[in-house]
């Protein structure tokens, strides 16, 4: 369908009532997430996907396919949208700017979104608040990196400080050598390379607020993160055993860089936890990966409040359902039907929360989750382990 | 779209994946409430609707449009699903053989089916099984009724055995007179009269339970209902002092049902509870207003569990998330937008978990509801009949 087309049938749909009308861009699994607490609050949802296979597109009405980096596409989008919001941060911030000149609210706005496409410019940013984070530094050669750790230690982090996600883009890196071996990966456009510290830190925690453009914040409880090949595995919803100062500590970074970035909607903040503190990571400017044990385990869920918190709707309560969630990613292997090991996963387990993407099983993607809600945290983990490897055709010894 | 044109369309989504298709006939809330279980389980739902604006075609991908008393419609419908489910009652259960003949499972079956179509077929079957039930009888005549309140008691209710919903066929009638007044509508084809004792209940009951075509079957917790003229308004669930054997009965009778007319899928047996016992009122085989609770109030909503049913899966575990939840109908009044109450009821009550139907608001309509959880019944009443009220725009006084 032509991009005339969609925008004629969308100013037909507008005529049907006074819904509000949030563009998402971005076709992924976030954005899926999110549809369902927008048809619950008779929210108009409209997604901006690159194919009709798109995680999103086979479940939301009348996707609208088109690139997030053709501003013909974007404005055509975002002509008839209340809001427009990101499932994704790749949008260019100049085509960002051109849908805020049409009158359509972008929430993040391009200013703040930066901090989440660009490394080197959220590093910088954050500098300047006094956040706490490991050293770092702009690199342009491994003699740079050399000089960076010899002032700190080796290993070192080197990133893009564009372009990656999910782990790629970013090496821990041992010598001078092993450096000069990364940093010939080509670089994205505009990107650049970052040296930062190898924090030894203890565990990885993940503090989400959500924040309106009136300025109401609302902090969910800090979560554990586990990370396998650079990649979100497993969450555990509040982090056992944290001290409430650090907790606390972390709730409270994330609310002040919510505030000093202007971020409206859903804001991650990633730390590294160590004996001396917290340190600041990464950030994501939306629903996140370390939120979806929200869907069931809190009041509220992350992709409720990002909808809400982008509309300048009051925000919803983000306590926990329950004294612990946990969630395992269920990742791609070899195996492909993944609904087929769903008999018996639900007979084992009628308490398992399983979230499918819609994805097409390739090894090391994410293609879903399961949650699971309860008191024993070892014993949570286990069943969820157990039901995620299952539906992703892994099967451990132990299983 | 044409037919062909759409059936076109869905044989290309088909060579997608291996999801499973479950195709839901009707367009209602109850559809577009069961699309987020499905998107999370990774089923391809698809749904008839009458026309683009119904509500569940407002969020779902490529709704089919056309008509559920066509059968070129419905075998054009079924073609390519695994199995056929139901947003509402009323296919005529020939088209439905027709849709088996095909080998598209149809599930509940189309004499299952037949009781939740047919008052007065449902008493006559559960007569057979002695289910308890207020006294009834078919009727043909002003006469008949009289006669059968000669050997009940004045008031007795009047129903018209078909094409009744919400309170609508149904009538409670003091004197012969009444009585001639209200034979006087026209019956649906193929509709009997039919009179049943006036029972006077303490209160009402729904009990709610999945079954899955090989036998495996849930219950819920037995909840308390409020009708406000014939429409379920309020919703307390599990119901707040109901001594465990008339819990104990009312679960019993509705899995006995289940089984006994080969259910599959959600059941709801809506009951009158009296001092002697609980006598069986209407049936409902599908999701059913005195399960929207379960969203949030149930490890495993109806709607998932309807789904999980219908394709044969495990079912998932019925219990609560809390010690009670209260749901309360947004009903429809004069007022037109719903969401800009939305600001005032969010920032009240930050918990209130609303639901909107995406249907224009008219007088006597259900357009969505409210969802609460916590300890204090009364006071959980409270607080959704406050957001529910405020939403439709209809503020009390108390308010």
């Amino acid at each position: 369908m032509s991009v005339g087309d969609q925008v004629g049938r969308f100013r037909q749909l507008m005529a049907r009532d006074s819904a509000p009308v949030v563009g998402m861009i971005g076709g992924g699994q976030l954005a899926r997430m999110t549809a369902a607490p927008a048809a619950a609050l008779g929210i108009e949802f409209r997604v901006l996907a690159a194919s009709l296979d798109d995680s999103a597109a086979q479940v939301v009405a009348n996707p609208f396919i088109g690139s997030h980096d053709d501003v013909n596409d974007l404005l055509a989008f975002a002509a008839g949208c209340d809001v427009i919001t990101f499932d994704h941060e790749h949008v260019p911030p100049h085509f960002l700017e051109q849908i805020q000149a049409t009158g359509v609210h972008v929430r993040p706005g391009p200013k703040a979104l930066l901090c989440a496409q660009d490394k080197a410019h959220m590093r910088a940013t954050l500098g300047g608040y006094n956040i706490p984070m490991p050293s770092w530094q702009v690199v342009t050669s491994v003699d740079d990196v050399a000089a960076f750790a010899g002032l700190s230690h080796w290993p070192v982090v080197l990133k893009t400080s564009r372009g990656g996600y999910d782990g790629r883009g970013v090496w821990i890196v041992n010598d001078a050598e092993h450096a000069a071996t990364v940093m010939t990966h080509p670089l994205a456009e505009n990107a650049t390379w970052l040296v930062e510290e190898h924090v030894a830190f203890e565990r990885e925690l993940s503090a989400q607020v959500a924040r309106s453009p009136h300025g109401q914040a609302v902090a969910y409880p800090v979560v554990q993160t586990t990370q396998i090949d650079g990649m979100c595995a497993e969450v555990v919803a509040p982090c056992p055993g944290l001290d409430d100062d650090q907790a606390m500590q972390a709730q409270q970074i994330a609310l002040q860089i919510a505030k000093d970035l202007d971020v409206t909607g859903m804001l991650a903040v990633e730390f590294f936890a160590t004996e001396d503190g917290v340190y600041v990571n990464e950030l994501a400017m939306r629903p996140h990966n370390s939120g979806h044990w929200t869907i069931e385990g809190a009041c509220t869920s992350q992709f409720e409040n990002h909808l809400r918190a982008v509309l300048d709707w009051p925000l919803g309560d983000p306590s926990p359902r329950a004294a612990h969630a946990v969630m395992v990613n269920i990742v791609g292997t070899d195996a492909g039907d993944l609904t087929s090991a769903f008999r018996h996963v639900m007979a084992r387990d009628p308490q398992a929360k399983v979230h499918l993407y819609g994805k097409e099983s390739r090894p090391g993607r994410k293609l879903g989750h399961v949650t699971l809600l309860g008191d024993n945290v070892p014993l949570l983990l286990e069943r969820a382990r157990h039901a995620a490897h299952f539906i992703s055709g892994h099967i451990d010894e132990g299983d």
